[in-house]
């Protein structure tokens, strides 16, 4: 008998792929770095490459702070408490009661940088699936701090004919639904400028009272007030449960690369689930503890020169925006960035085109377009955020630089 | 007519709660710092409480590391770059290099403690709902970490009767579903002070190239091993898609509250994920940069005095606890923690009784009950953890009250 064969058809074997995690292809890239490599580029061919599209500011962290670090007596650098060295957060309870709000020690949990406080509030205050809503043009990273928390940003637009003011609240309303759980919102705002105000701020709050909503108040730029006075969210009378500040030393002092934040929430329930989020982490940073610590010691008016030294650049930058034809540019009453509408067909294509195609006096700028700031993809396309971190001589150098690039651009409109 | 009234029955009206996030509420409690409330109130009593149960070595940080702190003439501590400063990156790229780890500044990412890269690996690895088998008793707060990150723990139990080896792959092998998408594995371990033989390491790689698993691998205290030279999961041929390094200059140099640690890993595509997540939080601290970078300027010879001093320990504790009846004790082979059997009818009682109800010659101990370091409820009720980060004259001491404590305590057994 023939030997029987069996001719099985060829089958692929089932072999999964070592895979990257949805949440993590999902994320964008960075709004703030994807002209880098254009400016490299720009200043490899010997160009004067103008910064203004990041809000590092060039003001020099005041050397008493960075003094404390150098001539603190450390034998071991421990780990410190979760929620950071007892010693800071009493000093940093005294700057908030300077500023008239009620806040003690025990409410404040030290955080790694601005950003650490926006995922554990996001963390602790969302479930997976859970939806925050936050006025847009708004801090590009939102955005991907949700995809990294596995929470949604719903946009509301504010719009720059009035100055990016704060959406009506029905706006707020007709967006929420039984996932919302937050509202989130930046004053004074990056990229905007605007600043709330306590009218604006009240109509959030009852807003949050009536549907149970956390008012999430990022208030990274609170000393940046160049008009009027600043209201702060934890100001809210009777909104003691619903407020979470998010808040940093880093542009106040100028001193972005410290790490260093704070989360404050009187909501006891709440700081006890953020305490235990924090133990993964073990502690802040110590250094940067030391130092943030010394700003007690700055005197009274430290803010002041920095505070007329901004406002003068503010003013500087809308006067000659508003100079240049088809510029439209609100005056913006806090922060240290304009967002301004510009008479072209693309501030992406625009900003790429002053890297690549243009030079005036051997020099051109990077300035932010701000479609990375709206989630609404038909939004600010003719928009750019400038950031006035430069002295006076170079915001001047800077729009020299743009009044005639916007002449000889091709895709110029209008 | 008489009017008709309509009798309603009342009903309540939905009004739904301020509610904190369930991830947020399912956070166990620090197992590490349980205890402490009980260790206060000892003080207070005016008793010495040895302090057995955190990883926070005594050794000094190197003066050298602190002093390039405050020495480094700083006038803006600006944003660094978000993978870590370039020359630092290159610094650390040679560090592995000397230990023999092909390791380019590129393939490392600085992170924010060697927490952060545990975050990072996790989001970037697995999707909310994937699984990552750990040898048990592992590091308690990856409990914490996989609920922060939508994730979940499956363990494997290995055993002080073998000295927590590997537990056998079929072991693993039993536990993988198509949710389990990594390993994770820390050597030398904590808490048991297990060091992975090249051949364990062999088969886990084996295992996770079989089933396209990630091997995450924990090095904290790759400096801390007394007895065998170790081997790094970076060293493990043809696996360089699968790896991803989790370190921290931590234990290394002394330095917990620089907050330092890195990410490392071949996987390009992974790592520009990771990236991504990186630029949430912007940069890691820059003044612990500072400190960590000048780690490079040690002598040659620097951890020969520290590893000595760590094993004298280890060998004095050891045999300290081997002596007393009824203490069953593994030799840890690395990292400064020893696991032990007790005979107690429960750790944590005990643990706790030697804080409320126990002292000798005006001293006490505190220690970790292991069972924080099981997924499994049932296992470790009568072990604890000791940590040898305090010198021989206090490990003595130490040693000398838990002889008494276990003849005196009520809960004995055996």
């Amino acid at each position: 008998m023939p030997e029987k064969r069996l001719i099985l058809p060829v089958r692929p074997i089932f072999k999964p792929m070592l895979q990257i995690s949805q949440r993590g292809l999902a994320l964008p890239p960075s709004p703030y770095r994807r002209l880098t490599p254009y400016a490299e580029a720009a200043r490899q061919r010997g160009l004067t490459v103008h910064p203004l599209n990041i809000g590092q500011p060039d003001i020099e962290t005041p050397p008493s702070m960075l003094a404390a670090v150098q001539q603190a007596d450390i034998r071991v650098l421990e780990y410190g408490p979760t929620a950071g060295y007892p010693s800071y957060r009493q000093k940093l309870a005294e700057y908030y009661q300077r500023l008239g709000l009620p806040v003690a020690a025990d409410d404040i949990l030290v955080t790694t940088g601005g950003s650490e406080s926006i995922s554990f509030a996001l963390l602790a205050c969302l479930n997976p699936g859970d939806e925050f809503i936050v006025p847009e043009p708004f801090y590009g990273p939102y955005n991907a701090f949700a995809i990294a928390t596995g929470t949604h940003v719903v946009a509301v637009a504010s719009h720059l004919e009035n100055d990016f003011a704060l959406p009506p609240i029905a706006e707020f309303e007709r967006r929420i639904t039984p996932r919302t759980k937050a509202i989130l919102i930046c004053s004074p705002n990056n990229p905007t400028g605007y600043v709330y105000s306590r009218q604006e701020l009240e109509q959030l709050k009852e807003l949050c009272l009536r549907h149970n909503l956390y008012l999430l108040s990022d208030e990274a730029y609170r000393e940046f007030c160049y008009d009027d006075a600043f209201t702060s969210a934890l100001s809210l009378a009777g909104a003691d449960e619903h407020v979470v500040l998010l808040d940093t030393i880093s542009k106040r002092y100028s001193a972005c690369g410290a790490r260093i934040g704070a989360l404050v929430t009187k909501n006891k329930a709440l700081r006890d689930v953020i305490f235990k989020l924090a133990q993964l982490r073990v502690c802040p940073p110590g250094l940067g503890q030391l130092l943030a610590e010394a700003a007690a010691d700055l005197p009274e008016n430290y803010f002041d020169h920095t505070k007329a030294e901004y406002q003068a650049r503010r003013d500087l930058m809308v006067s000659r925006l508003r100079a240049m034809p088809g510029v439209r540019c609100p005056l913006p009453r806090g922060a240290f960035y304009v967002l301004c509408h510009l008479p072209v067909d693309d501030a992406e294509r625009f900003a790429r085109w002053l890297l690549e195609d243009f030079s005036y006096q051997g020099q051109t700028l990077m300035v932010s377009p701000a479609a990375g700031f709206y989630a609404t993809a038909s939004l600010g396309r003719q928009q750019m955020r400038l950031a006035y971190v430069v002295n006076q001589d170079v915001i001047n150098q800077a729009m020299d630089c743009l009044a005639v690039a916007l002449q000889q651009y091709p895709g110029r409109q209008g």
